[in-house]
């Protein structure tokens, strides 16, 4: 059972709507074609530090007391959760600590410390990250917002489906990607909540299919192997992400790196636009599963375009 | 004198709206602060064929006769307006008969044959291309649509500036790329009809500097020496084009391969949208000339967005 209510998301949207854009919503006749779908692109590349992470990190912070949050925001991250953490602290005027690995790479720590956030560097093990994190919290009395495995986090990231659903009426089914299972959990509430005739899917790579093994045994498993381009859906998902989604997804569907690129391909040569290959998981797995999408009215979240466009260029060479 | 009267650019703008999108404008914070103005992108990268050509072209296409158009569409391009033409004409239900050089990118041709236009290859070089496409129009009968030498594409390509304009009220400057001068004596012409206290400027590669030296002299010159990764602004202009754009152009604006190259980065990582380099020369020149833009509201039109992302991956390397 989850604890996020409709009431929350809705508190969450009010509380972060004068901090985040109402990213557009694009579709494109070509893609309309070749899924046989009508797909809706709820642009979260556009978002705020180009990632819908924004939402979550933002309600986060908005929901600590005055005294909490004049101490600053804590996180260990070396992704948009991280920037999110970063901007929302700065927004907000307070300290923002962000725990990262040495072999970071320098543009992820640049961007952080470009949004005025404070770095620590520890050693690349989750063990490392815990302890570091610890200590700065300790020492700072910094509030520690973790990257999905917290309630004010998915009802923030609620907000994006939410969005999606009023600004596109009658969809049949809404899609994201699944990683740890924050912006899945939220998506699948709001679908819950708000579209109470739809359908719920998660798009995952093959090569880090940790979610669907864990929504078929019902604890949280890890993947047989992790290698993916889509390195924002690496992450295990938590008890209570998998909780939710085991209540309200109606199936996770998995793709290979093969229809991850081809998806990563149709989105920047035909809807000119720059997404992170973890953005295109679900668009593969519209394309892959004509079976459950033809005919229908999908929402697609495309969750962020901060990449290497370098690694980008070769991988559609 | 241009025989491309206000009313001419307005029956333009109704005979090709069914054909076309009125593209989004974006704006960004980022690059407002990074320039000191308002910037408002016209975002014709987002266009059908994905690039502004298609509106010179329908607008060429619908301005036949019944009997004319029957026989079909001729050109000669290796770039976007090839493609509008096969898309123009397919969309009319008639043939496109596209010259092209035998040693254009396979790409190219394909997305040309991909639109249903019929390919005729020749020599690469120019008597060879003018040559073919007389043989062409003999054969068929077909009308020839020069890419920007034509009152009827230079009223089409002067549409969006028209829909910019509109969109956005009080802009003090337009700034667009030029190349042949299509776009830029259209966009010169509704900038003079429809905002008449504003200014009209262009921004031109250094290495196809050909614009602004016809610009001072008063007559077409070639460029002194042609290199830029600008590749749909290597044509020079013709005496039409030259003629409005001295008349209702500001000034011509010259831009390095590294300030092309910035202004690209800045568009793929702070716009998250896909554009071609030739795309960006406006906003290169806007970044550099502080002293004419600081505090103004600037329409800039980024032309199209069919590019290889691989060679864009290594440009921003």
């Amino acid at each position: 059972m989850s604890n996020v209510s409709l009431p929350h998301i809705q508190s969450a949207h009010d509380r972060i709507r004068p901090y985040i854009h109402r990213t557009p919503i694009l579709t494109s006749e070509t893609l309309n074609q070749r899924s046989g779908a009508s797909l809706f692109f709820k642009c979260e590349n556009f978002q705020k530090i180009g990632a819908f992470k924004i939402r979550g990190g933002m309600n986060a912070a908005l929901s600590l007391s005055p005294e909490e949050l004049q101490k600053g925001l804590a996180t260990h991250s070396s992704g948009n959760h991280a920037q999110a953490i970063a901007y929302a602290a700065r927004q907000l005027g307070v300290k923002a600590y962000i725990v990262m690995p040495h072999t970071s790479p320098k543009v992820k720590v640049a961007a952080v410390q470009g949004y005025g956030g404070e770095v620590i560097f520890c050693e690349p093990n989750q063990q490392a990250r815990e302890s570091t994190l610890r200590e700065v919290v300790e020492r700072t009395g910094a509030s520690f917002i973790h990257p999905y495995d917290d309630d004010r986090v998915i009802a923030g990231q609620a907000t994006c489906a939410k969005e999606l659903i009023e600004d596109v009426p009658d969809l049949n089914a809404v899609i994201a990607p699944v990683g740890g299972g924050g912006l899945m959990s939220g998506s699948a509430l709001s679908r819950h909540y708000l579209l109470p005739g739809g359908k719920m899917y998660a798009g995952e790579p093959e090569g880090a299919a940790d979610a669907i093994l864990s929504f078929q045994s019902g604890k949280v498993e890890k993947a047989p192997f992790v290698s993916t381009i889509a390195d924002g859906l690496m992450t295990a998902l938590s008890p209570r992400t998998l909780g939710i989604i085991r209540e309200h997804v109606t199936e996770i569907i998995l793709v290979s790196e093969a229809e991850i690129i081809e998806a990563l391909r149709l989105v920047y040569e035909r809807m000119k636009i720059v997404v992170e290959p973890s953005c295109v998981v679900p668009l593969a797995a519209v394309l892959k599963r004509r079976d459950l999408f033809e005919g229908q009215g999908v929402g697609i979240i495309l969750t962020g375009g901060n990449v290497d466009l370098t690694q980008i260029g070769r991988w559609l060479s």
